[in-house]
């Protein structure tokens, strides 16, 4: 008997599972249910045709309905909206929504894909035509109808997230003003602070204004023009705006799972097993409305991101057809384009570690993209957290022009096969001078943890300074001129590394020695040479450009 | 007692071990005896500089002798030539080639890390002004000097390595007319033919002339002129030069470890063991001159590469110290720039696997380097090599104009991290459009082989098509219009695989259907449609694309 198989949402995940499936069974009826007007679109494209940088709209949209139907013999009914699920009874309720006609489906097996919806807070005066957020083709029409249409000289991003930020640079792109109201002290919530800094001067060098640290409060349209916002923030800051972009975040779209009854996690997604089974065992669940496991911690997140649900909808199809695999976990690898910088992400961040109470220590290496002798090398600014006791891996963050993508897939790899830090070192990378160092980035990091867990350096982070006492020396290693250039931190007495040997005697060996240089190398060259004479010495890892990160 | 460590070569690996050693003890006696004029200078840079991309030749000079005595409290000696060693009462025989002044020294350790030199044929005529090879900064002085001097209108590159290529890249900077000979039916031999052949479309794109499967038989300078030169090639051609640069290789400098009697290995390297030590306890050998193993066979290699180069030198100095370490076998990562491409390979090639008589599988992709519809998508080609029994990953080969370094890194870490081709589907890699793709090519790999080990597809090679019988139908799965512009392979049949499932009548069940289409992703759907229905299908890896490079 062939199998009927009902597919709710037909963007990534369900598209994905829609196709496998076929591929695995040539008679078995498959019919997507979508909501919206298309399906399999390039959802991570609508901010770069708003920004004109994708020009042609249709190039967005992957699939049609009709080229679905002829290449995988799939029933896909767009503007149908799935109104109920009855899991008892295995059939759903369904509408058209351009005829209004209601009707329902049998199934033997549903997959859900519905997403995830933005988060609209609920802010007085919020809705209202100027005022927009970004999920899907005719949410980037209306924008980009505004925009036509009204001209707005300034727009305001709420939300400093991968949609915000990427909607920021689009606006710029239209020579808009722009605003940035991010409730965080910082933007991109997946890295750390200090990381998000070099964001932060990339935006306002492309003079974004940003207001961190805020919320909106109230909105009001101005009734005489109809084109202008005035918005209120929680710090009472008032100003105006012509065109508002919501980009707080999403939510799991679990409002049918719910009503029919399936488990939702405590995170708010649709629980599933490592099969993407849910709580029914005739119903499957992927991509942004499920929970995942975070493949660190092993407990439940949310990963709305396009890779995991297309593997996730390919799974599923997989399942159904006899198939046993389980799903490996999400680490929640990411990146995002910042005008001219890309940042990226993999595993836990420090903010995660510490509120989740677990240990670990942080390097920091900043290094040429590729071989400085070679044109058009840029810094890549590394951060790696590990587990100081095993060397387990827990999370890597870079930013910079070039090469971004590279460090975190690399780490990211390593992290998925349980590599430790030491075996960073070894990683064998391609290097030649355009592409490479013969010490790449990855292998320094891996080189500066190693050295930290066998106890070949220690290490201290701009915190400390906070708390030097009389009996610590804070001992800067670098040239005269690069001091003279960018300045020292206070309370440092200033040592070129070249010249510690000859000048001993001015560190009085009773003391700790806290030993810091431009980005950490010419430190730890200090320490090991005050160490191996018999000081008590830390070197600060990422050295003076890390410091300026994190006291930006 | 301080040891004291005498380091023979101060270039990679010399310099790491030295730089080393001084970090991990402050009171060694240190010194390193450089034959040439200079240390630690950037031996990949030397082809950019000639082509006047890297402008300053003082950015070569990572290190000179003052700055490494400063640094790192090394006595660095160039142009002082190690003569011989007398290992059994530890002392070396030195010449300062500028005084002529023999001394010699003792060591408690000593370190050889003499490189490779440039094998120069024995061809006659050969030893002349106008023929180079490059390894030094005085040989690219020379080159240089040759260029501005003579004002070559053609000059001839033998051998199509990496020094080869780089160099062919750089004379035609300066507009020279090249000749490129090459005895291998290929340039770049860590790939296979088909991967270089579209090196080689590139290379005739920017003019310069392949003479592929020749090899270099005489040089006659003409006297009258004293300018040009008279080459042969072995099938008689004749032609005149202006420069030579000899390329053809390098081989280890093993001539002072074979007079004092250490091992050498069959490959003609100095044999060390896993702790960089060579067969005499207090002598350690790093960088080009040693053999180590191969990462896959664990056999014998020789890889003359930089990073490789820096580790052994560093594991050397921790080893000299006390710590237990032990070098982790050589994958042989590489990659090169060719004019618009680069082309990059890890761990062993299928000419390799073939001749060791190793059981393989290959699977090819062509994906985007980024999400296709986001502008500068470039098509990346990789070719994996996997273990047909295991799914362990054997080798991979790239090549394209963007992203060849992160797919190759991204698989040789999977590689050396001992993950499968499983693995490689469910990899989490950086994805937003100006990156990547949800399904980034090396999933898309990982896919493909999966499909391959679990039977969900047949697959057959280009090879195949010699021989197909009345028994087999050849089936184009493309649309007729990419059939019109690109033609067909020759004997095959086109039916669209969106028209498939209305054309079956056209197939007759009781043959063997072999399919194809444009990169293998639609002739993957067309193989499973009819594998469901009953029909014996394969599905020709990396489609009519594979084909032309294989062909071509």
């Amino acid at each position: 008997m062939s199998k009927k198989i009902l597919i709710i949402g037909g963007v990534a995940g369900g598209a994905s599972a829609a196709a496998r499936a076929r591929r695995l069974d040539e008679t078995a009826e498959i019919i997507i249910l979508e909501r919206g007007p298309h399906i399999s679109f390039a959802n991570c494209g609508l901010p770069y045709h708003i920004s004109g940088e994708i020009e042609l709209r249709e190039a967005l949209l992957l699939q049609t309905p009709e080229s679905f139907k002829k290449r995988f013999n799939v029933d896909v009914r767009v503007q149908n909206e799935v109104l109920a699920i009855n899991k008892e009874e295995k059939f759903i309720h369904i509408q058209n929504t351009l005829t209004n006609e209601k009707y329902t489906e049998t199934y033997d097996v549903l997959i859900l894909s519905p997403g995830a919806s933005p988060f609209i807070p609920p802010i007085s005066g919020i809705n209202n035509h100027l005022t927009h957020s970004l999920r899907n083709i005719p949410d980037m029409d209306a924008i980009m109808a505004s925009i036509e249409q009204n001209k707005p000289l300034h727009a305001t991003v709420c939300g400093g997230g991968f949609i915000g930020l990427e909607m920021a640079e689009a606006l710029r792109h239209h020579k808009i003003d722009v605003t940035l109201v991010e409730l965080a002290p910082q933007v991109m919530a997946p890295v750390d602070i200090e990381i998000a800094n070099m964001l932060h001067d990339e935006l306002e060098a492309h003079h974004v204004e940003l207001k961190l640290g805020k919320a909106l409060k109230e909105v009001a349209l101005c009734e005489e023009t109809d084109r202008t916002l005035s918005l209120t923030l929680n710090d009472g800051t008032q100003f105006q705006t012509e065109l508002l972009i919501i980009a707080v975040g999403v939510k799991p779209e679990t409002s049918l799972a719910m009503k029919a009854g399936l488990e939702i996690g405590e995170l708010g997604g649709i629980r599933v097993d490592e099969s993407m089974r849910t709580s029914d065992p005739s119903i499957f669940a992927v991509g942004d409305a499920i929970e995942t496991l975070d493949f660190v911690t092993g407990q439940a997140m949310l990963a709305p991101l396009a890779g995991p649900a297309n593997r996730q909808g390919r799974l599923a199809a997989n399942v159904i057809f006899g198939t046993t695999e389980s799903y490996k976990k999400t680490q929640g690898t990411a990146i995002c384009k910042v005008f001219g910088l890309a940042v990226a992400s993999t595993g836990l961040n420090e903010k995660t570690l510490m509120r989740k109470g677990m240990a670990y220590e942080k390097v920091y290496v900043h290094a040429a993209s590729h071989a400085g002798y070679y044109p058009g090398a840029h810094p890549v600014t590394l951060k790696l957290l590990f587990n100081p006791y095993t060397g387990a891996i827990l999370g890597a963050q870079a930013v910079g022009k070039e090469g971004i993508d590279k460090r975190i897939d690399i780490i990211s790899v390593a992290q998925r096969a349980g590599l430790s830090v030491f075996d960073l070192q070894d990683l064998e990378l391609c290097y030649a001078p355009p592409f490479g160092s013969a010490r790449d980035v990855v292998n320094q990091a891996g080189l500066v943890a190693s050295n930290v867990m066998k106890g070949d350096e220690f290490i201290f982070h701009t915190e400390s300074l906070n708390c030097l006492s009389e009996q610590q020396i804070l001992l800067d290693v670098r040239t005269e001129a690069e001091v003279d250039k960018m300045g020292m931190i206070p309370g440092a007495i200033n040592i070129p590394v070249d010249e510690l040997r000859s000048n001993l005697f001015k560190l009085d060996q009773s003391k700790d020695i806290f030993v810091y240089c431009q980005v950490g190398v010419r430190g730890h060259v200090a320490a090991r040479l005050l160490t191996n004479l018999g000081y008590t010495v830390k070197n600060m890892t990422g050295g003076f450009k890390t410091w300026k990160l994190v006291t930006r």
